[in-house]
C-alpha cells in the first residue's frame, strides 16, 4: 500500500486513521455482524452512530441549543435552492459575491427571491474579499448570504459582517471543522462533506430553529423543506448512512486532537510554511491579498504556465498528486484540509524549493 | 470477526467478497495512493469508475441506447417530486397504488399534477398486485406510475401493465437487478440504491432521452432537473462518488456470476425454500396472495402477535437479523436480496421448523 500526499480541493484527503478503522469494520461494525452500509437506519445501533455524530459536532463548534444540526443530501448546490424557498418571506436576499459558488447561490436563488449583490470581489477575478465594513444591507433582505472559503480561489473571510440583525447565511463547505466559529451569529451554517469531513453525498446544515417553517409554498418538494427534515431527525428517507458514520469518525478525531483550536493552531501552522515560502520564493507567488488568504485552499502560480505545468507533472511523479489549479483560474492549488499532516506540506514546500533550484533561469 | 444472516429491508446485505474488496482498497485504491472517497470527482481515475459502472449496468440490464442512466441524490423520495415536474405536460399522471411507498408518490405529485389512481389494493392491506387487464388510462396522463416490488408488504409485479402507449414509470427500488426486465417497455425505471445495489445515498435513474425536457417550469430548482444531470454525465456537482463504486462493483459481482437470469435463478430457488415451507407449515404463514409474491420481501406471520415476538427475538440470538416486519403490517418480513446466500435461507428455515417443533400447541 501506497499513499500520496492528496492535495486535491474536494473530495479530498480524510485521515488515514479514520479510513483504516473503516476498513477494519467494513465486514462487521462493532459486533453487530455487518458493515454500516447494511444497517437498517432505523435500528438502535444505526441511531446510536448518528446520535454520537450530531453529539460530536455540536461539542466541536459549541453550537447552541436552539439550532438544528441536519444530515442531509444533495450538496451544497440543492441548499443553494433550499435556502431562499425556505427563508423568503419578503421575497428578497443579499448576497456577497466572492467567488464561482457564491455566484452560483445567487444565480439559483435569482429564481425564487430579488438577488441584491452588496459586494463583490469579481473585478479582481475574486483574488480578495471585500471589506465588510462597507458592506450596507438591504432593509427587507430576508437573508445575507455569504460563502466563508472560496475553494477556487483560496480566500477566506477574515472577519463576520456585521449583518446588523439580519440572517446571516454561511456555505462552510471548504472550511468548516477548521477553526473556531461562533454558530450564534448566523443563521444557518452549511457544508458539502466532501472537502473537510467526510465522502461525497453528505451534507450538514446547522440551523436556527425560528427560521425552520411550516407556512412555505406548499408546492415545494417534499425533500427540499427543512421542518420535515428537522421533525424526522434527517430519517424522513434513507439518509447517507454510511457518509454519516464516517463524518461520525472524522467528529471523534478532531475531539481526540483538542478540538478546533487544537486543529486551528495545527492548520496556521501547516499554512504559513506554505505561505512563507510563496512570499521569498523568486519562482512561485501566492495569487491571492495577503489579507484575504484562505488557511485550506493556497493558489499559487510560477513565472508562466509552462512551467506551472511542468511542476504540476514532476509532482505528481515525486508523489504530490492534485496540485493543477482550478480550470477557470489556472496555475496551483494546494489543498491542505485538516487531514492533511504537516508533513506533507514541508515535503511539499521541500519539492518547491528544489524545483526552483533546477529551474533557474526558466 | 463474526456475520450474521441479515434479512434487512434496506438498507440491507452487500455481497461479502464486495464489502472485502471495498476494505482492502480502503487507503490505496489500484495504486493511485488514495481512497476512492478522497478523489476528485474530475480525475481520469474516478472517470474510468462512472464509466465501468454505467456500462456494466447497460450490459446486465440490457439497457438500449436511448436512454440515459443518471446516478441521482436524495433517494427515491426525491424522484416521487421531480417525476411529476420534469414529464408533465397536460398536467395528468395515472398512479397504480399497491403500496406505501406508490401512496407516497402519488401524494407528492398530486402537488404538481392531477393524479388518477388506477388501481389500488388499499382495500386488503396491499396484499395483492391488481389485476393488470382491468386497468385503464387516463387519456391525457402524461405517465402511468407503479411500484414494481412493494418492500413492506411483500408483493411483486408478475406482468408488465400494457400501458397502450403511454409513458410507464416503474420504482424497482427493492427489486432492480434481481431478475431480467425489459427496459424498453418503460420510460423511466429509477431505485434508491440501498436495497439490492449498494449503500443508501445513491439512486439510479434509467430514462429514455426523450423525455428529458429542458422545457419545464424555469422556477425548477436545478438539481432537480433531469437535463442538467444528463447533460453532464450526473455531474453537475459532486455526486456521491463513493456509493456509485459500491454500486459499481455489485454490478461486476452479478456479471460474474453470470447477470441477471442467473441470479433470478437463484433468487427464485432462495424464495421458493421459504415459501414452500410457509405453505406446508401449521404455525407460520405467508400474508400475501400467492399470484403476487415477491422474491425479495418474504412477509409472513405466526398463529399470534406474541409468539411473533418471541420468535423475532430468538431468531436474532440464533444470528437471523431484522426479520420483524414493517411497524404497518406487523409479523416478520424476511427480505432476501440478491446478497442473500442460499445457505441464509436454508439455515432460516430450518430454525423456523425447529421453533414450530418447540412450540407446538403455543
Amino acid at each position: 500500500m501506497k499513499r500520496v500526499y492528496n492535495f486535491s480541493a474536494g473530495p479530498a484527503i480524510l485521515p488515514e486513521e479514520v479510513l483504516k478503522e473503516a476498513a477494519q469494520e467494513m465486514l462487521d461494525y462493532q459486533d453487530s455482524g455487518m458493515s454500516v452500509m447494511e444497517m437498517s437506519h432505523r435500528s438502535k445501533v444505526y441511531q446510536h452512530i448518528v446520535d454520537e455524530a450530531e453529539k460530536d459536532l455540536r461539542t466541536l463548534m459549541n453550537i447552541p441549543d436552539n439550532y438544528k444540526v441536519l444530515f442531509l443530501q444533495g450538496g451544497a448546490t440543492l441548499q443553494f435552492s433550499m435556502i431562499p424557498i425556505n427563508l423568503m418571506k419578503n421575497g428578497v436576499a443579499d448576497y456577497i459575491i466572492t467567488g464561482h459558488w457564491a455566484k452560483k447561490a445567487a444565480e439559483e436563488a435569482a429564481k425564487y427571491v430579488k438577488v441584491n449583490v452588496v459586494a463583490s470581489s469579481q473585478d479582481k477575478v475574486f483574488s480578495y474579499i471585500p471589506n465588510v465594513k462597507d458592506m450596507t444591507f438591504s432593509e427587507e433582505a430576508d437573508y445575507v448570504f455569504m460563502c466563508d472559503n472560496n475553494t477556487i480561489y483560496g480566500t477566506k473571510f477574515h472577519e463576520i459582517p456585521d449583518v446588523k440583525g439580519k440572517v446571516l447565511i454561511n456555505d462552510a463547505s471548504s472550511c468548516i471543522l477548521s477553526e473556531p466559529i461562533d454558530v450564534s451569529k448566523f443563521g444557518m451554517i452549511f457544508a458539502g462533506a466532501q472537502k473537510n469531513v467526510g465522502p461525497a453525498g453528505t451534507v450538514i446544515v446547522i440551523i436556527r430553529e425560528d427560521l425552520i417553517r411550516q407556512d412555505i409554498d406548499p408546492k415545494t418538494p417534499i425533500m427540499l423543506r427543512y421542518d420535515i427534515h428537522a421533525e424526522n431527525g434527517s430519517m424522513y428517507n434513507t439518509p447517507p448512512t454510511y457518509g454519516i458514520y464516517l463524518c461520525g469518525k472524522v467528529f471523534k478525531w478532531l475531539l481526540k486532537l483538542g478540538g478546533l483550536p487544537a486543529i486551528h493552531h495545527m492548520n496556521i501552522e501547516k499554512a504559513n510554511i506554505l505561505y512563507d515560502y510563496l512570499d521569498t520564493s523568486k519562482m512561485f507567488k501566492g495569487t491571492v491579498s495577503k489579507d484575504s488568504r484562505s488557511l485550506m485552499n493556497v493558489c499559487f502560480k510560477s513565472i508562466s504556465a509552462e512551467l506551472d505545468d511542468k511542476f504540476i507533472k514532476e509532482a505528481k511523479q515525486a508523489g504530490f498528486d492534485n496540485l493543477k489549479g482550478h480550470r477557470t483560474t489556472g496555475g496551483m492549488r494546494a489543498s491542505i484540509y485538516n487531514a492533511m499532516p504537516k508533513e506533507g506540506v514541508i515535503a511539499l514546500v521541500a519539492f518547491m524549493h528544489e524545483f526552483e533550484k533546477n529551474n533557474e533561469g526558466a
